[in-house]
């Protein structure tokens, strides 16, 4: 599928409320476990799709089209959920999230990005020059990225309860 | 986490209207495509957890609680959704999930399941003796696995827009 900005937009607007819909008022055994070590729990998760909603996404789509000769983008810090989610709770986070993005989706339709735009690039700080298409399909597949992870850190709580059909599940290997 | 019957109907519970949330009204070129080959597409997936509810999860468990003294399982068709989906929208088949996962769940929860019933058996054609808990337990991430893989099969429509940042998105690898 060639990148598309209608299409980008018809993920972006749902991941919230779908993950909302997946989390609201489940218990903590659900969503403040880990899949053990450093591994992030589902809170853990929400919070990191909120910074990147509030600081990295748009903020990096607005330089690549401004008229900035600078145009490296801030590096993200993959960490800062653990400062800034602190105190809240996942219902809270929840809300924080869908408002973030629906404000986001609709600064980014205002910007009525055209084919030229797309091409237009930015200075990823490892990658070198990105362009703002790149940049677009990378928030869609991120959230999709961390659906997947929500779904396979609150599997992966029943490891040890389904017996011989880990076999076929493909989520606990 | 220990089994517990209570969480998983929570979980139960929350999947379709997520799924739904996710993909209702979202354009066929995220929906309708698969991963290549004989992979399963959105819409196919959706056919095999309807599939799943109408035949096999419920069935199983009241077999498992039943006087019979025959318990082995049906065998479970993973291919009937190509024929039982024939000719529906996916927004039919999303509704038709979200209903009958609902009337599982009220049978489910007017079988009043004790911890006693939980350790009760049946036969499955595979696995020989499972538990009725393995069986809930399976049921649970048996929709999580399918959440994955409905965002994974989605990500990778855009595996080649995303320039060099597919290095970070594990889903894409």
């Amino acid at each position: 599928m060639k990148f598309s900005i209608d299409k980008s937009i018809e993920m972006l607007e749902r991941t919230p409320s779908a993950i909302s819909h997946l989390l609201q008022g489940l218990s903590p055994e659900w969503t403040s476990v880990n899949e053990g070590g450093e591994t992030w729990s589902v809170y853990d998760v929400i919070g990191h799709l909120i910074h990147g909603d509030k600081t990295d996404w748009m903020a990096r789509a607005i330089l690549i089209l401004s008229d900035n000769s600078e145009k490296t983008f801030k590096p993200f810090d993959r960490f800062a959920q653990f400062e800034s989610s602190k105190g809240k709770s996942l219902a809270e986070l929840l809300a924080e999230f869908i408002i973030i993005r629906s404000t986001n989706i609709e600064k980014l339709k205002s910007l009525n990005i055209t084919e030229q735009d797309l091409c237009k690039t930015g200075e990823h700080p490892i990658f070198g020059t990105v362009t703002l298409s790149q940049l677009l399909a990378t928030w869609v597949t991120h959230d999709l990225d961390h659906i997947s992870q929500i779904s396979r850190v609150m599997a992966k709580q029943y490891k040890d309860e389904v017996g011989p059909w880990i076999e076929f599940l493909k989520i606990l290997r």
